[in-house]
């Protein structure tokens, strides 16, 4: 049985940036919750024609966590993640990622205020561990999240972007359309058209074989 | 700031096996469809007491395929993989395994016979690239997959199991409620308890002060 490795024929004619989805958070490894972040963020990355070669999902852990980190860092220019930024103990995105660049976490002024300011609208104390979500690294900004209390963070370094976005998927959604699209839209002119072949009393085998040939190009992508 | 790592209070009284999930197919990465197969499955390990400690999605390329599986192979003694079962030369999940493991693809004679039986029911031609559903590895035994053409692979090896199921989900899940479960239940003898606790005018992070003294235990898991 002969294997089919890729087929690098042609050169790519232009960068063409490498991205994996990596979803924080136990709840989604026992299966309480279907991972809905993932999908959209996939499509999404699709519009923009930045090609997605893997997706992961990992719990509140942070030494497992940080190895994720690390071998996406190895392998991917655009790492995204959801999840792990809430005030509580087990929210470690941000210490992973701190982690991962060898970074310390400092409490912006900004940020802390935004907090205190959602608080007090509230009409509620805010507790002390909510402050971890009013701090950053020397290598990230701060994106901001009208939402809820968690700002996401936009990390450029060694050539590499990391994104890291809320979980709850309104929250991540609308930093997504409102402050993360269209700054990465500025990083890529490609576009991925994604074209569906509806065949009927064929086997599958049968069609693969009238498609074949486009199969050992890169572009499309399989 | 300080990290969280894990805290390793007490030890594990029973083998706890960790397992990880690796669904393939390169319209996971495009965001057409939602993996349903990784929440499906997640919460059917929980049911047998398996951790799961990671799930990822890759397209269907064999050299990144091969990657994700040399991680898993050395992070987990279960692995699940669904997808890249098909009889497309973009299906290589059983190639990628074979050169995991460093063994040899084979015609299997009975899986062949299975084959070639599903078509005469159907009155269809067999094609040729079919043929490489009836193959298997020295370390691999069938798992019969009734709804389809695509059996899996039941694999032990150096202590661990992989188990490779078609996408479909029909046929995924009756491969797992029929064949599937009851054989890892047999591995395992304990069960993970998951408990909703509902809280009401408090904020996240108080909510986590009253929980702190559970997370740094390792049952619950975090």
């Amino acid at each position: 049985m002969e294997l089919n490795p890729p087929n690098n024929i042609g050169k790519e004619k232009e960068f063409r940036m490498r991205a994996e989805i990596i979803s924080i958070g136990t709840e989604l490894l026992l299966g309480q919750i279907v991972d809905t972040n993932t999908q959209f963020l996939a499509d999404q990355l699709a519009l923009l024609g930045i090609d997605l070669y893997y997706t992961s999902s990992v719990g509140d852990n942070y030494e497992r966590l940080l190895g994720v980190l690390r071998q996406s860092w190895q392998q991917s220019e655009l790492i995204l993640t959801t999840g792990g930024l809430g005030p509580t103990e087990d929210d470690i995105t941000r210490e992973a990622i701190a982690g991962l660049l060898d970074e310390e976490l400092e409490v912006e002024p900004s940020l802390k205020q935004n907090l205190v300011n959602f608080f007090v609208q509230l009409d509620l104390e805010m507790p002390l561990s909510n402050i971890k979500q009013a701090t950053l690294i020397p290598s990230a900004t701060a994106i901001l999240n009208p939402q809820g209390t968690a700002p996401g963070w936009w990390i450029e370094k060694d050539g590499r972007i990391i994104i890291a976005m809320p979980g709850p998927p309104s929250e991540m959604q609308f930093m997504w359309r409102n402050e993360v699209f269209h700054r990465l839209q500025q990083k890529t002119k490609a576009i991925i058209l994604s074209r569906t072949i509806k065949t009927f009393g064929l086997s599958e085998a049968k069609v693969d074989e009238l498609v074949a040939p486009l199969l050992s190009s890169p572009n499309p992508t399989y």
